[in-house]
């Protein structure tokens, strides 16, 4: 770590290869420091034109344009797989949610399978949590809840069927992917791995993992958009034992006869299901190639430096204000995000943004995450931010804020 | 019916009240007769704007977005069940695609209601029957086709849940939507309406037809986009009985308080899951707003006269070339669109296509369908392009166009 004068953090800019990215983003408040790539992505400056062409293609060719449409789904996941996952060729497939792709997935090894015990950590992700959920009241099937994705093992003595999150949203902890796959297929069991808060962040390398099925969303660090398609991943392996619940139009093969019963495509494809959100791919698509571009390599370096700054600032400067660390401190075990714990967290989060114009976000009891996101956010961005943070509490600000309740992801 | 001339298709275009609204969708080839807004609706000139705006909400207010956003699939659904559809407020939800929403509520009648059968009409929509099929094999349930949406009573010797298309994708059969509703509540059916035929170009009336659940998608009449976010209808009165299948985070009560078990909201927002398509769907709700302030009375009016014409012209000009009709005579008993037969359809559709710059489109196995959308399909479109159908299939023109196979919606 350098040192901790603003300085510091200008000659660590000033060094950075990834520096040039920033200029491809829209920076509508210079004076504010955004935190929250992790929540919501920066608008690429390439999006802008990107959508126009789509809409007036719209326009132009109406029906016609679904000539080149029509493979969207299936070529944005290919671009997806080779600069950013780690997967190969048809194996990834972008649309609909992460909610619902994950729903699809689970269910699929169910239907294939039979009857698994599902297994998720108790810190996961809400929608990842009440999917499992949902199918456990649906099926009759128990949920297993560990405390930590590391402790998967302890729930593997009867044939199960794990969601795990690569990057914990709540703490930015890392599951170990390749070991925990390994676990997993030694005992027989299957994980989907939620890739939202890491696809972008931290290099994913699905194949190389041993990772047979995983989710993911576009709208953090991948930069899609607000609400942006999900995508989903299946090795290839897998892919013809497994069929979705859900049979759609877009999964079956040869569309266009229409008279046939269903038989789905084979490949990725048959994970589709209702006709593909042309434009909202489009953003995608930007979002992806300005990821891949820059490589998945360069972006965890600077990911890593990026957050031990915020561990080292956050030992200096606040947890002498009550502060506590709550993230991984080992950079291996983190992803792109930190959490800083305090009794007030909800209300100095609301200062920050309404006071300071620091943008992180809080989750419940006591977090405030501060999320870099390597394309965009520069190291005096990091220190600037703490900075205010760090005057704000001293000051008390936080205190005068109204109060409220938080409503947005 | 007026005559036949040009001059007398000129008049009718003259004397239209809706004519003003041509002005507000792009149109660009003049030269053009795009009669397939049945499949694909055009991109009104409002919606670049608003798809502008919307981006650049995005890169300006970033995370702090959401505090608009969140209503979105809500608000707009407001609008459409008020505009469009005949519905009540908090009765319509507005993402996912017509698939996926399908899928839930059929899954959500089957899982409150226990084991029914399964009914729909051999000739509906194939993303409509192969939902069914999906759920008739997952959960062992007889899957009964009927020859007719009218033939549903054939059907209901057992309690039955039945997906029935409004308006039939291939014919332009319209369903006597209140007449079925009505026989399907009297010996305790369910059905599911999927409206993607008819929501914008025929009045639904939702409440007073006595329907109680129901899909749609937003990119044919709705001129919402490629692949636009679809809606779902739940009657208020159905709405606590019933769950989605999915558990997601944006059907939960109290989303942001993320460490309770799911319990989803109370009314329509229940239906929902993932994280909502927000650029998506402000180009849905410009759709809608264009098709509100025209009014479904003064659409349903043109429209009939549009088909009127058609089905004038085909038996004037068509029938001696060996066409047929395809699609029921009686204005009352027909959507938006007309079928015409012709054992060479394949190939006069890709010829009027490639050479006539005509844009219809085909079915299998031998229909043209010709689609009026009376936001902006003028009278002398309509006669221009059987004109060129005529002229075309009198030299045969059809006979030049090589083989292959249609592969787009």
């Amino acid at each position: 770590v350098a040192g901790l004068r603003r300085a510091d953090a200008e000659a660590l800019d000033a060094a950075d290869p990834l520096a040039a990215f920033r200029e491809r983003f829209v920076d509508a408040d210079e004076d504010a420091r955004y935190l929250d790539g992790n929540s919501l992505g920066r608008l690429p400056v390439a999006t802008r034109a990107r959508l126009r062409e789509a809409v007036e293609a719209w326009g132009e060719q109406l029906v016609g344009g679904w000539e080149a449409w029509i493979d969207a789904p299936t070529r944005i996941g290919n671009e997806l797989a080779e600069g950013v996952l780690g997967a190969g060729p048809g194996e990834v497939l972008v649309g609909d949610s992460t909610t619902v792709n994950l729903y699809k997935l689970c269910a699929a090894v169910l239907d294939a399978e039979g009857p698994r015990r599902l297994v998720t950590d108790r810190g996961n992700f809400p929608t990842d949590r009440y999917v499992l959920e949902g199918l456990a009241a649906a099926r009759g099937l128990e949920l297993r809840l560990v405390e930590r994705p590391e402790d998967l093992g302890s729930a593997l003595d009867a044939p199960a069927l794990a969601v795990l999150s690569h990057v914990a949203y709540r703490s930015g902890a890392l599951a170990d992917l390749p070991g925990l796959s390994a676990l997993a297929r030694e005992r027989g069991a299957r994980v989907v791995w939620d890739l939202s808060h890491s696809a972008g962040a931290v290099p994913v390398d699905l194949r190389a993992a041993g990772a047979e099925l995983a989710v993911g969303c576009t709208y953090k660090y991948l930069n899609g958009g607000p609400g942006a398609p999900a995508f989903l991943y299946v090795a290839r392996e897998l892919q013809a034992a497994l069929r979705s619940p859900i049979w759609g139009w877009f999964a079956q093969a040869d569309q266009f006869r229409m008279e046939r019963d269903y038989e789905p495509v084979d490949g990725i494809g048959r994970f589709g299901a209702g006709t593909p959100p042309i434009l909202a791919l489009a953003a995608v698509q930007e979002g992806v190639r300005i990821t891949a571009q820059a490589g998945m390599a360069a972006i965890r370096a600077k990911s890593v430096a990026l957050t031990e700054l915020i561990v080292a600032l956050h030992d200096a400067w606040l947890a002498p204000l009550g502060f506590a660390l709550g993230s991984p401190r080992e950079p291996e075990r983190r992803g792109s995000h930190v959490a800083v714990r305090h009794p007030e967290a909800w209300s100095i989060c609301r200062a920050l943004i309404e006071r300071a114009k620091v943008v992180p976000d809080f989750r419940g009891p006591d977090s405030i995450r501060l999320g870099v996101a390597p394309l965009y956010t520069r190291f005096t961005d990091v220190w600037d931010a703490l900075d205010r943070l760090r005057a704000l509490v001293e000051r008390g600000e936080h205190r005068l804020v109204a109060p409220g309740a938080s409503r947005v992801t």
